[in-house]
């Protein structure tokens, strides 16, 4: 391609609005294009780039899984099915629907688990049809509270997601690792720093998850982990090892009159005690909708350490699990909220009685009580005495309270000891999540009714010719966020740098003066003489100045760039490697074989 | 590809509600799944024909053609600029658009002219930046009032469209060509019968179009045609010469009493002359939305000979070209329509007086008169009296009407000469419209303010410093409907049968007998032998009867059929062509070589 000919329009200003260097200069450079909040074009530039990293993708994954297209309008009737739609289209819910003029309820899919299913139940009979393994490279939409971060977060994007179904878990458990070691290669062939961690699995569902996140710090991921290598997690999921808590210094039951002090730091001030010596019990209003359309609250009662911090995921997923419908809203109480008389919040015991609880309807008449496992390993500590006012010291679960349900509820912090080994601290890291594989078991499948039977002589699970729900897998890659991902971290303060595997154009070819003849036939002839050994060239043929030309050749990032300027008098070009700045002379016909020989994408 | 780890399954039975040959073989042999009306999945072997034909429609557009991807997403601010906003938003519309949760109004794309314009007016600004071609490959979405005839007419569909952007409309027009040239190539080399013909701008507007038209029974389209290929037109825009109209039987104007005759045909009975030597006028109501949103009915009368009908494309272009705002319905009036008083509907004369309009709010007071080319061309012809039971003969135009304004508005019919050599006739062939390209010239770019100037040396329009709209085209195929449109035309009752250039495989190899390790052995080593010659092979290694893998091979469509059976004990495979059934017997190690001669896409 010649720069002349084609659409390459660069901005030598940074653009408003741009919140970090990735989309900064994807813009600069005229890869994409903002059409409006959360909605970008790909110019050509960022097309080709694209296109790249999907054959990278095409290339790695496991060479059963199959390539399909789904509709992305999705039958709203499906999302019924799966029990998703309520919590996906409420007000504040992340998807578009709309309505066909027939009436017909359609879903703009965030995601194609329903239809996988809904596919598959009509395709595989019998164990013999198993595994299945089928992936599409495609849009997805997300009506984002607040679209930001260029590509990191928009109303629509391109996702590579594929979905598998097996016989068994063990089945599962094996494809899942299969997918998860093809993104594991995909990252490494970026030339990326990327970690791969347990995760939440979310609104997706299923038992086991894997995150695969691109550290950059402008990433909204938090990661911990640990130097050995042998942990990453999540923030949202991560655990680590308490500290454990400094012996008591109260013994025996007693109560204490507090005035004021409803933080945890002034009730120590007051109790002389330390924050790991205190319980505290936070009071929540979660909100359900039940099968019916109902709507249901639940009052939760949270206790752990006065020194720890809830984390909102774990304490989702923990009041999901144990109550019925969907949950929708899980936020602090306030004073008076649902209860029959003020409540003394700050000074809360764990048994808080139910009666406080106002008999309403939709109101569930008992508190869901939780306890944090580090607050359940307490002795002797300290706690709020159910009075405005007042605390106690020296209680002990049994003797004075009785012990809620136990759950890991805790926001594992940076500098706590990993659970697998107390020698390592856990290490803090932000980034970006480019990739996730879940283990969702039949948490799709049974719902929908999606099974399998054993028609063969094969002896394991449904040899008994009954039908069992598949087993499934889901895994997806942020297409177009990974392209971004890989700008954070490889950009510099001159523009873009793309490693060799995904680069639009392979080389550049620069004409220093477009009215020096002999520059010009160089450049021509290496131009044909690339292009014949199967390279992506792109020469720069336009009359500007050499200096607006470097300008734009660092901007756009392509890994190699051939000058042709005044040491072809002594029959030599300059190759520049973008990344590190060497520079190399040479003969130009020596010039594709030095390129052959550095670029990555020969050795895929 | 083994036949037994993917997704391969085939249905013996045609599907219920599958209304043509060719989307019930796309489905009876796994290559779509319907998921609801209008919406299907492509199944492995659907992705991977569809692949290769964008591969095909890429390798063919013209070199300065670049790729780029829109978002499906769009702001409805940019239809409301363009104009097209209310038109394809009103009820029955067929833009699906929703809103997000800030109120934002989106449309689903069914088109993108609105998003290349504004693309491109932030990108181009001189001469020296012109022209710019971009194309995508990607997902449409129609509202559709009946979704019908599998991926003919859906709601979601896969598209190529393009839009080029010029100084000038000779610039224009010469890339116009060039990409009408790629679209002919490309249904070339799909071995297709298809015909270009002259069209119908539609909703699309502009000046010129051409529809590409792949030739089947069951294509919604009517094509209109002359042996010698100098000729042919969609019926919608079809122009014809009229046959003469016989010498007229009537001398000087008379009146008839001519009770009950309100058809033309019971009218020449009473006044004993044929259809052709009568005018009749035809009353019809239109409504238009205005540009401040109001709602605003025209009375149309058209006059044209009895025997000739109206083209109802032609009219609403005529009637839209006439009338300040957006024609949304173009309907026949019925009596009392409007009118101060009952219409002697079925006895009208020309010049009906505009005095029978009710004055009333939104309605024209005044009628648009239009008379068709042959209509005009009449002499002494009888027509209506203005009253009931009332018929005139031996008028003229001039002497006894003022004749209204002359356009084709006529209906062209097979048979009837064409307008460039009165000895060809029109024949009628149905066809399916695979692709359309359009020279919009200025039609969005004037409404969106999309302009260059020319900064340069050149001497052309824009020379003058001053900013000028972009002439524009644009540029469709229907991608999924095109895969369709093929397997209309070449299937056969044994299912699909593919051009080699867009086959899933070129080869399939069918083992016999899977338990005679001889065969087994042989489709392995050919298995290997092909791929590493860079064939795409799929080995049937499934456990089955071979009488159910070679109907499934006729199924699928496959050009090559490699058959492992007996024949290998004298050392040969046969090689059986599925399109012509023609069968060679040869040795294992020949059919790379004999294949690669045959496959046309080492021709490409």
């Amino acid at each position: 391609m010649r720069v002349s000919q084609g659409l390459f329009r660069t901005w030598r200003e940074a653009p408003t609005g741009a919140e970090t260097r990735g989309i900064t200069m994807l813009l600069r450079a005229g890869y994409v294009h903002k059409l409006g909040s959360g909605l970008y074009t790909n110019l050509p530039l960022m097309q080709r780039t694209q296109a790249k990293l999907e054959a990278l993708i095409r290339e790695e994954l496991p060479r059963v899984a199959q390539e399909v297209s789904f509709p992305v309008l999705q039958p709203g009737a499906l999302w019924q099915e799966s029990g998703r739609w309520d919590g996906y289209t409420q007000p504040g819910g992340i998807m578009f629907s709309l309505r066909d003029r027939t009436g017909r309820a359609l879903a703009l899919g965030p995601t194609h688990e329903e239809v996988a299913v809904a596919t598959v139940r009509e395709l595989v009979r019998s164990r013999r049809d198993l595994p299945v393994s089928l992936f599409q490279i495609g849009r997805k939409f997300r009506d984002e509270l607040r679209p930001r971060s260029g590509l990191l977060r928009t109303c629509e994007f391109t996702m590579k997601d594929g979905y598998s179904f097996h016989a068994t878990p063990g089945e599962l458990a094996t494809h899942f690792e299969d997918m998860a070691g093809a993104y594991a290669r995909i990252l490494t062939r970026l030339g990326l720093q990327w970690r791969a961690v347990d995760a939440d699995s979310g609104s997706i569902g299923g038992s086991a998850s894997r995150e695969f996140t691109v550290l950059s710090e402008v990433g909204e991921d938090e990661v911990l982990y640990t130097d050995d290598g042998l942990y990453a997690a999540n923030a949202e999921r991560a655990v680590s090892r308490a500290a454990e808590a400094p012996p008591s210094p109260f013994q025996g039951f007693a109560r204490h009159h507090t005035p004021g002090t409803v933080t945890v730091a002034s009730a120590c001030a007051a109790l002389g005690c330390e924050a790991a010596h205190m319980l505290k019990n936070v009071l929540y209003d979660a909100a359900f909708l039940t099968a019916d359309g109902e709507r249901r609250r639940v009052p939760v009662l949270v206790s752990l350490r006065g020194n720890h911090t809830v984390n909102p995921v774990k304490l989702w997923n923990a009041v999901q699990e144990r109550e019925e419908g969907t949950l929708l809203s899980l936020e602090v109480a306030q004073t008076g909220q649902w209860a029959a008389s003020p409540l003394p919040l700050g000074f809360l015991a764990p048994d808080l009685p139910d009666t406080v609880i106002a008999r309403r309807e939709g109101l569930q008449p008992a508190f869901l009580r939780l306890c944090d496992l580090a607050g359940a390993d307490l002795r002797d500590f300290a706690t709020g005495g159910n009075e405005p006012d007042i605390h106690v010291s020296g209680a002990n679960w049994g003797a004075d309270y009785a012990l809620p349900e136990v759950a890991d509820l805790r926001q594992a912090q940076p500098g706590e000891a990993s659970v697998h080994d107390p020698r390592q601290p856990l290490r803090s890291a932000r980034g970006i999540e480019v990739g996730h594989v879940f283990q969702l078991g039949t948490r799709y499948t049974a719902a929908m009714n999606a099974t399998f039977v054993d028609t063969g002589v094969n002896t394991g699970v449904g040899a008994d010719g009954a039908a069992h729900p598949l087993q499934m897998g889901c895994y997806g890659i942020g297409v177009s966020r990974l392209v971004q991902a890989v700008a954070e971290q490889l950009a510099d303060d001159r523009g873009l740098s793309w490693p060799d595997v995904i680069a639009p154009y392979h080389v550049l070819l620069t004409v220093v003066d477009g009215g020096d003849a002999a520059q010009v036939d160089a450049a021509e002839a290496l131009y044909r003489m690339l292009r014949a050994a199967g390279l992506d060239v792109l020469l720069d043929d336009r009359p500007e100045r050499a200096g607006i030309k470097f300008a734009d050749a660092d901007l756009w990032g392509i890994p190699y760039r051939v000058t042709l300027g005044r040491a072809l008098k002594e029959g030599q070009v300059e190759i520049r490697v973008r990344r590190s700045g060497e520079e190399h002379r040479l003969a130009p016909e020596e010039v594709p074989d030095w390129l052959a020989a550095r670029l990555d994408w020969q050795r895929g």
